[in-house]
């Protein structure tokens, strides 16, 4: 079994995730979280709001999954936010184009190509349906959009979609969370949610995926005057392949400092760099295995055309790289982008340490000339003469002006133009925040995480698994087993377990088969901790604590037990200590 | 301003909540949680899952949001999950029949009612359009399915939904969640997701939306042998409004402990009334105010037909009760759909404490005697026999029996279907789980402690208002503030906020504005304590801790400050005792 099968086997059978409604032939692209799973990404949920948004300082929110229109007009997702879709004539199956031409022919990266050379090279190989094999030539390759769309409110005139990625969310109200942050930046605002996209063919479970969890920062910064505390992560080493590296024949991934990694200029961006740091430290918090692990820098083809500069971090899983979150200095494009399209204001209005005195260019035309002179358009050249005046003052030294209105061209004396250079005094000025945006998938991170705590070692002469997940992420904290379903050992057990729930803990209650299989179980699902209760606890209240990583086990006191699994859990105390 | 408008203003003003994408104009019935909304819906899902999964031992999936058409088929919900819908024929506007009847005549129920008498109503009262006035008399009243309807990947073939109820990403992978619980009754499966009805007329701020978040549990229990731990909350005195009560003029609420509710007959399921106790004490903890508050019993008519008793918990806010909880006794009803329309197995196999002997009737036709005699309907002569031995061994006594196979009658003598009664030893029985579900629907919670929290009193001649939310269901845990932005109170202060972040607490930085201002915004979120670093703070290591309901202020140790408001908001401590 390839390690992709492996932990699908594994996911299916303890419960952490598999194919939803399979009872009626599933759906493509869509996976249910068992109780372990949905538990592990909470977890990591948990510890991503902590590290990103508590720590930093941030605020998080919650905006719908389903987003009119004129949202994803603005974003740009309605007009592209495609992928190439190709139609099998034969069987009528549907197949991403690029894939299809990357899995037969040597031509790599065929996503950025016209469709007309995609249909081309199609064509010239006679490449078969991965389907039914009957060949794909001569069929159109189109544009798919990935969103899902759907009708707010009866009837059409309403369209809908699920939002593609969390981000817009967060854009599309920069208004309102700007006055909640006082219109002070910097600011960060943070989102964990779903995401969809209605991909032509999911593909490696939870990897490629139609309903996703994202959990995205938008950091919105003055791109003047604002500094990431860059000092903060300054020695943290970051394994690096950068684009350069990748164009390069032989080299690999290097490992710089943060700090080393901006001195030397190989992070562009020293916001960029700074959540490169950040992140690193938090991958390893929640179990990902470093030696699995680089930030891999977009290269220029693939660069998205408003990011000036973009690191994925990507992790290995059965030989691939998958890309587990994304960051990008974003700029002002999303900003600019709803503030052209709404018309409202997406800006921080930046008070000046001291008021500034500058000149200021106005018109003040005389409409009782203009109006006899060009009637109906005397307003809109009244309007004209005041952007030219903004534009090119200049243009007012001569005895006339000319401006242009609907392609017309209408000439005015400059004396009837009231043109005048004023003093005025500024006390700021509008400034529209630049986007910093770490961006993460959840689903991908909890793949990530199951498949580098997947271990396999030898107790007592046989093979064991068990999953080396750190404490902290483990979907239950301890096992709680009777030796025996009698004598009153399971009632104690029942009790004990009551208690540690009450405590915080995430407990499970076992009483069924041999201890050794119930041990086998929990390691399984990578419970860090088990307690048996024997015949010995009823007389003296102790238990026996079993570690998971080691198998050892400790008798301990039952009095003080939910605090010394706790102080393990939070590496305050060791195994060893006990 | 009414309290329903005084709270949307609150809400929108400091972060609760406020309308979705406004800058085009929004889409009714999407909101979205500010900083301060998204936080307190957070804090009430903790502690729904703590109390309802962690400490009930049940277990927690998450089940994606798109589902496909089979589902609801199964369901019921693609047939019957309607509203009824009239359009006017003057301005296009569309608007719930029902409630168009209600608010213009003294029809009550009308949502009960067959769309024509809706109709005739209609034009009997020559009711006009809510938007434009014209008459909707003679406008046809239809039924509009409040699903929102997708496509799972390219083209039309492959239908999707936005589930409108998570419970059924819950019973719809009961076979696989089954083996989880190793196929043991009782067993309960928990779901925290959002949920999206596609309203016809939106309403009420976070009250009719088209987009919420539900919290249901799926509790699956043997309907012959087990029982709910009544004990536990026997005790726990209950708000109770029945269906008697309702019918009966002047009778209000009335107040019966779990215990005497039960012997009384009031409520009629244990394990209803086992849920109603346990979130009787769950409403208390997380705000919600006893006082605006009760148990309303389904009338016979509002009763679902798969429900044979149903409760709802209520809340009062603005004049009006709200539905926040419903409390339904499901039985067998979702699973035996989903296993007549799946053919998979929905039962659980329970094992007998000793096996069985059952006398089972059997036949075995002879197929060369059948062939020969029935042609191409042998078959399914044979099959016929065999279910009619299982359904009416006597009809063998006779010396022929005669078989229906596609309205043909086919007589074939006893002895040619070796008819048998075998004895037969069984070890357990498959049983089909009955459901009791309580199903919260946490929005509408987050605008009922909102509500019920929302203060007004004096301080220093002033009026002031305050949310006195209970300090772990606040979004924010402590404010620090900085007497002054200088000298060093400003780092001193940052400092202290970092150090309660990392200590877990959620932490609010506050430097703009006088002190007094600084403590109103804190008061106006909730936020139960606030921490003013001063000139004594540099010299003498201690801070102003001051309590939000009573303003009192007490000077406490920077030393110790993280465990000191620990002990507060977890009621260990109160403020008299520093």
């Amino acid at each position: 079994m390839s390690e992709g099968e492996r932990l699908t086997e594994l996911a299916k059978r303890r419960g952490f995730y598999f194919p939803a409604a399979e009872a009626y032939g599933g759906a493509a692209g869509f996976w249910t979280y068992g109780p372990q799973g949905a538990a592990l990404k909470d977890n990591v949920e948990e510890a991503w709001r902590d590290r990103f948004v508590v720590r930093e300082g941030h605020q998080e929110i919650s905006a719908p999954d389903v987003m009119p229109e004129p949202v994803f007009e603005a974003s740009g997702h309605l007009d592209t936010f495609d992928d190439m879709i190709i139609e099998c004539g034969e069987c009528g199956a549907t197949h991403r184009a690029d894939h299809v031409v990357e899995d037969n022919t040597d031509v790599e990266e065929a996503e950025s190509l016209p469709n007309e050379e995609v249909m081309e090279i199609i064509a010239e190989h006679d490449v078969g349906c991965p389907s039914c094999g009957a060949s794909l030539a001569g069929e159109p390759v189109d544009n798919f959009n990935l969103m899902f769309e759907t009708n707010i409110g009866p009837g059409t005139s309403s369209p809908g979609y699920l939002r593609p990625e969390t981000a817009q969310g967060i854009f599309v109200e920069f208004p309102q969370l700007s006055e909640y942050a006082r219109n002070q930046l910097p600011f960060g605002v943070a989102q964990i949610g779903k995401a969809y996209r209605n991909e032509i063919s999911p593909r490696k479970s939870l990897v490629r995926v139609r309903e996703f969890t994202q959990a995205e920062l938008e950091h919105f910064v003055d791109p003047e005057d604002d500094e990431p505390p860059l000092a903060e992560v300054a020695d943290v080493t970051l394994p690096l392949y950068s684009g350069e590296a990748q164009q390069a024949d032989g080299e690999g991934v290097r490992h710089l400092t943060v700090r080393e990694a901006v001195d030397e200029g190989v992070v562009a961006s020293d916001w960029v760099a700074y959540y490169l740091g950040v992140a690193k430290g938090w991958y390893e918090r929640i179990g990902v295995d470093m030696d699995r692990f680089r930030f891999r820098q977009h290269l220029p083809g693939e660069l998205s055309h408003y990011a000036s500069d973009c690191w994925d971090a990507e992790s290995e899983v059965d030989g691939d790289w998958i890309e587990v979150t994304g960051f990008a200095y974003r700029g002002s494009y999303d900003l600019d982008k709803h503030a052209a399209h709404s018309g409202e204001d997406y800006t921080v209005f930046k008070q000046y340490d001291e008021p500034v005195t500058v000149e200021r260019p106005t018109v003040d035309p005389d409409m009782s000339y203009l109006g006899p002179e060009f009637g109906g358009a005397a307003g809109d050249v009244a309007d004209a003469l005041e952007a030219l005046a903004e534009r090119e003052p200049g243009a007012f030294d001569a005895n006339e002006v000319t401006v242009e209105v609907d392609g017309e061209p209408y000439t005015v004396p400059v004396e009837q133009t009231n043109f005048a250079v004023e003093e005025v005094t500024e006390s700021g000025e509008h400034v529209r925040p630049h986007v910093v945006e770490p961006s993460f998938g959840v689903g991908r991170l909890v793949y990530t995480v199951l498949a580098h705590a997947y271990t396999v070692d030898e107790v007592d002469g046989e093979e064991r698994t068990y999953l080396d997940l750190p404490p902290e992420q483990a979907p239950t904290t301890v096992g709680v087993f009777p030796l025996m379903d009698k004598d009153g050992l399971d009632d104690y057990a029942r009790e004990i377990a009551e208690a540690l729930r009450t405590a915080g803990h995430a407990v499970t209650y076992d009483d069924s088969g041999a201890i050794g299989r119930r041990y086998r179980r929990q390691d399984e699902i990578g419970t860090p901790y088990c307690v048996t209760v024997d015949y010995e606890s009823l007389e003296e209240d102790t238990v026996t604590l079993r570690e998971r990583d080691s198998t050892d086990q400790r008798r301990v006191s039952i009095d003080g037990l939910a605090e010394t699994i706790e102080g393990l859990t939070e590496g305050d105390t060791t195994f060893d200590d006990l």
